[in-house]
């Protein structure tokens, strides 16, 4: 039986990426099964319990029958109570009707292109970064333009020539994500400016990914959201999945200029009817019960990411910023491959992987080389492994460093 | 500040339809905060509680720590429950690979076009039907092809000269939703067999939406999937919505020839990571535990349907048949406006609602008229109200229409 047409596959296919990451996860599983240790920093999930007055309101929310259709946006409780938790974090006023909630928070990045990417609109997008982005950009039809990073002094910094440079008359689209998966950096005031004046002398409309806003140890998240003139222009990807250790619930939302925000509700209605209707009972309670639990995720993280940081900076060749947030650490291992006369990132991957049992992503699993490129860098998550393992873990990597 | 271009929307959202039932029950809910009485009949949505068993499965794997990322296309308990339970009955070998969990069943619409629909390709789908059919092939670029149905004795049948006549070198999908929304209609077998025909004769992918499946009273269900020959060239959307009285969970998934599949599965990546982990364990139980809960749900949905075909039968000028299979009835109203003297689809859902309370949808609702349609219809759906309000309502119906 030949069905040579029927099943083949549309074009736009050959343009989808994936996250790369999985096959590691996948290696290091095997590696595990074949009796070895694996200290796990390849993932960007969380090993701890989603806090329990979370838990209980959406056990509540089942039992009171919310086991029904809601309607496409978002019930309205759950889109005032983000609506007043975005406001007051941005200093910026939203209502309901500036949210549409979402099954997690990358929804968001797919709704955001559909609605103002057309084929052949550039759209700005960081390199090192969420591989999503330029996977849905390319597989929408859009042109994907890279930005990348410069090391700076607490940590990388935007290359802001790079964009600007990188502007023509086709581009139109801008993603930024700040506090920034996969270095943990985030911008200082003055980048925040003159990124919003860049998009609004350009007319670029923004998405801002939000993800690790509340995942922070010191100081204060910043949007460009909140900058002059650009409230109009941006949408916010908020996801509950980090703050407060809910990954696989799958609950985010989309904020922005009301208009933008119907267009993404009549994509609920299309895609997916609704978000989990008990699970945005949840979401209110995360939002305006008890904060002692996600206070309790952000103290343990703390304590990762120092152990972490403290160890990295102990390993001859490699150099680490401590990221005041995120859950991920983007140390430069130039110098290590060197020493240990690696060529490849994936040589140093597998060398490190069967040799002390660190399990690690590198930089080519968020997006491919830019031209020019010379430092050679790895990313760990702290999110999905205890302190101890950290510890046992770095602390081989050192002595194999050595 | 004006911002001319940059939120400017995409091309293809002047192309996304929605589902236009929203507005009847927006209306029907004015209608009660006015102090009136409703009887709903418009909702697609069930009243019915979630069976106890799969409630407990869901708390019991969120207190197990289920609340992770999950692997995108499904949890392998899953996949491997959903593909025994379609093997056995379809009667068609499908393994774990063969399925792509998804939230809810919705998602297999948009996945499967845009796994398989290049721009500019046809697909033929069912007019009246599931409004998102004809929405998501415009908006991703299709060109969407109805076919309609004829009256036959026990129900409506396929109206089989016009897809026929429809199809071109450039149709390259058909979507077929037996066990049919909104006329409740399912094919004999020697229709099946014959679109299985048409099928492999012009070499289509078929789309087969069985969101209805165990939703029947008597009989067996069919499956196009199970026709020789069609295996290889079938998606088929499973949802546990209906059957486990789900609708707002957001469980369902995609089970068809494995390299879709895992291309389906590539787009979950992208688009929701994973379907919330701790749902898809409730679905486990759904599919392998106690199946009583099941059965009540269809015992109380039997009970409605014989109540409100009773009663519909007895009002003049309405003609209704009784479907062996899902929650809907779509009954011939031609005769009761011309009794009424009403010209609209409009006027007599406006008029029905406002003078007996009784709310529902019509055929208008499930796509646009289709050339020398003389006939009217409206839809029923009694999934979520009681057959004592039934009785109510049908009555007061049918005492106006005297």
């Amino acid at each position: 039986m030949s069905t040579p047409r029927a099943t083949a596959v549309a074009e736009r296919i050959g343009r989808l990426g994936t996250e790369t990451a999985f096959a590691v996860s996948a290696e290091a599983g095997e590696w595990m099964r074949l009796g070895h240790t694996v200290y796990p920093f390849h993932l960007g999930d969380m090993d701890l319990p989603t806090p329990e007055n979370i838990v209980d309101a959406a056990f509540r929310a089942i039992r009171d029958g919310k086991t029904g259709y809601c309607p496409n946006g978002g019930i309205p409780e759950l889109r005032e109570a983000l609506a007043a938790d975005v406001s007051a974090s941005h200093d910026v006023a939203y209502a309901a009707e500036n949210v549409a909630v979402q099954p997690g928070g990358k929804p968001v990045i797919e709704k955001f292109l559909l609605t103002l990417m057309d084929p052949g609109d550039e759209v700005l997008y960081p390199n090192p970064g969420f591989p999503i982005y330029e996977s849905q950009i390319e597989f929408l039809g859009g042109v994907a333009k890279p930005y990348g990073f410069v090391p700076g002094e607490k940590n990388f910094l935007l290359d802001f020539d790079a964009i600007e440079a990188a502007i023509t008359p086709r581009t139109k689209l801008l993603i930024f994500n700040n506090l920034h998966n996969p270095t943990g950096a985030e911008s200082p005031d003055e980048e925040i400016q003159a990124l919003a004046e860049l998009a609004q002398k350009h007319d670029l409309c923004v998405l801002s990914d939000e993800a690790y806003w509340d995942v922070r140890y010191s100081g204060r998240s910043r949007s460009i959201a909140s900058q002059p003139g650009m409230r109009e222009r941006t949408v916010i990807l908020y996801t509950f999945s980090k703050k407060y250790a809910m990954t696989g619930w799958r609950l985010g939302g989309a904020i922005g200029p009301r208009d933008l925000i119907a267009h993404i509700a009549t994509l609920n209605v299309n895609q997916e009817s609704c978000t989990t209707h008990f699970i945005q009972w949840a979401g209110v309670e995360a939002l305006t019960g008890d904060q002692s639990g996600a206070e309790g995720i952000l103290r343990v993280l703390r304590e990762r990411r120092d152990a972490a940081v403290d160890l990295l900076r102990q390993i001859p060749g490699v150099d680490c910023y401590r990221p005041d947030a995120t859950f991920y650490l983007f140390p430069d291992v130039t110098g290590l491959m060197e020493r240990k006369g690696l060529a490849t990132y994936d040589e140093l991957r597998r060398a490190a992987l069967e040799q002390t049992g660190v399990s690690f992503c590198t930089r080519l699993h968020f997006g491919r080389a830019l031209p020019g490129e010379q430092k050679a860098y790895v990313r760990l998550a702290y999110s999905g492994i205890s302190t101890e393992l950290i510890r046992e873990g770095l602390g081989r990597l050192k002595d194999w460093a050595r």
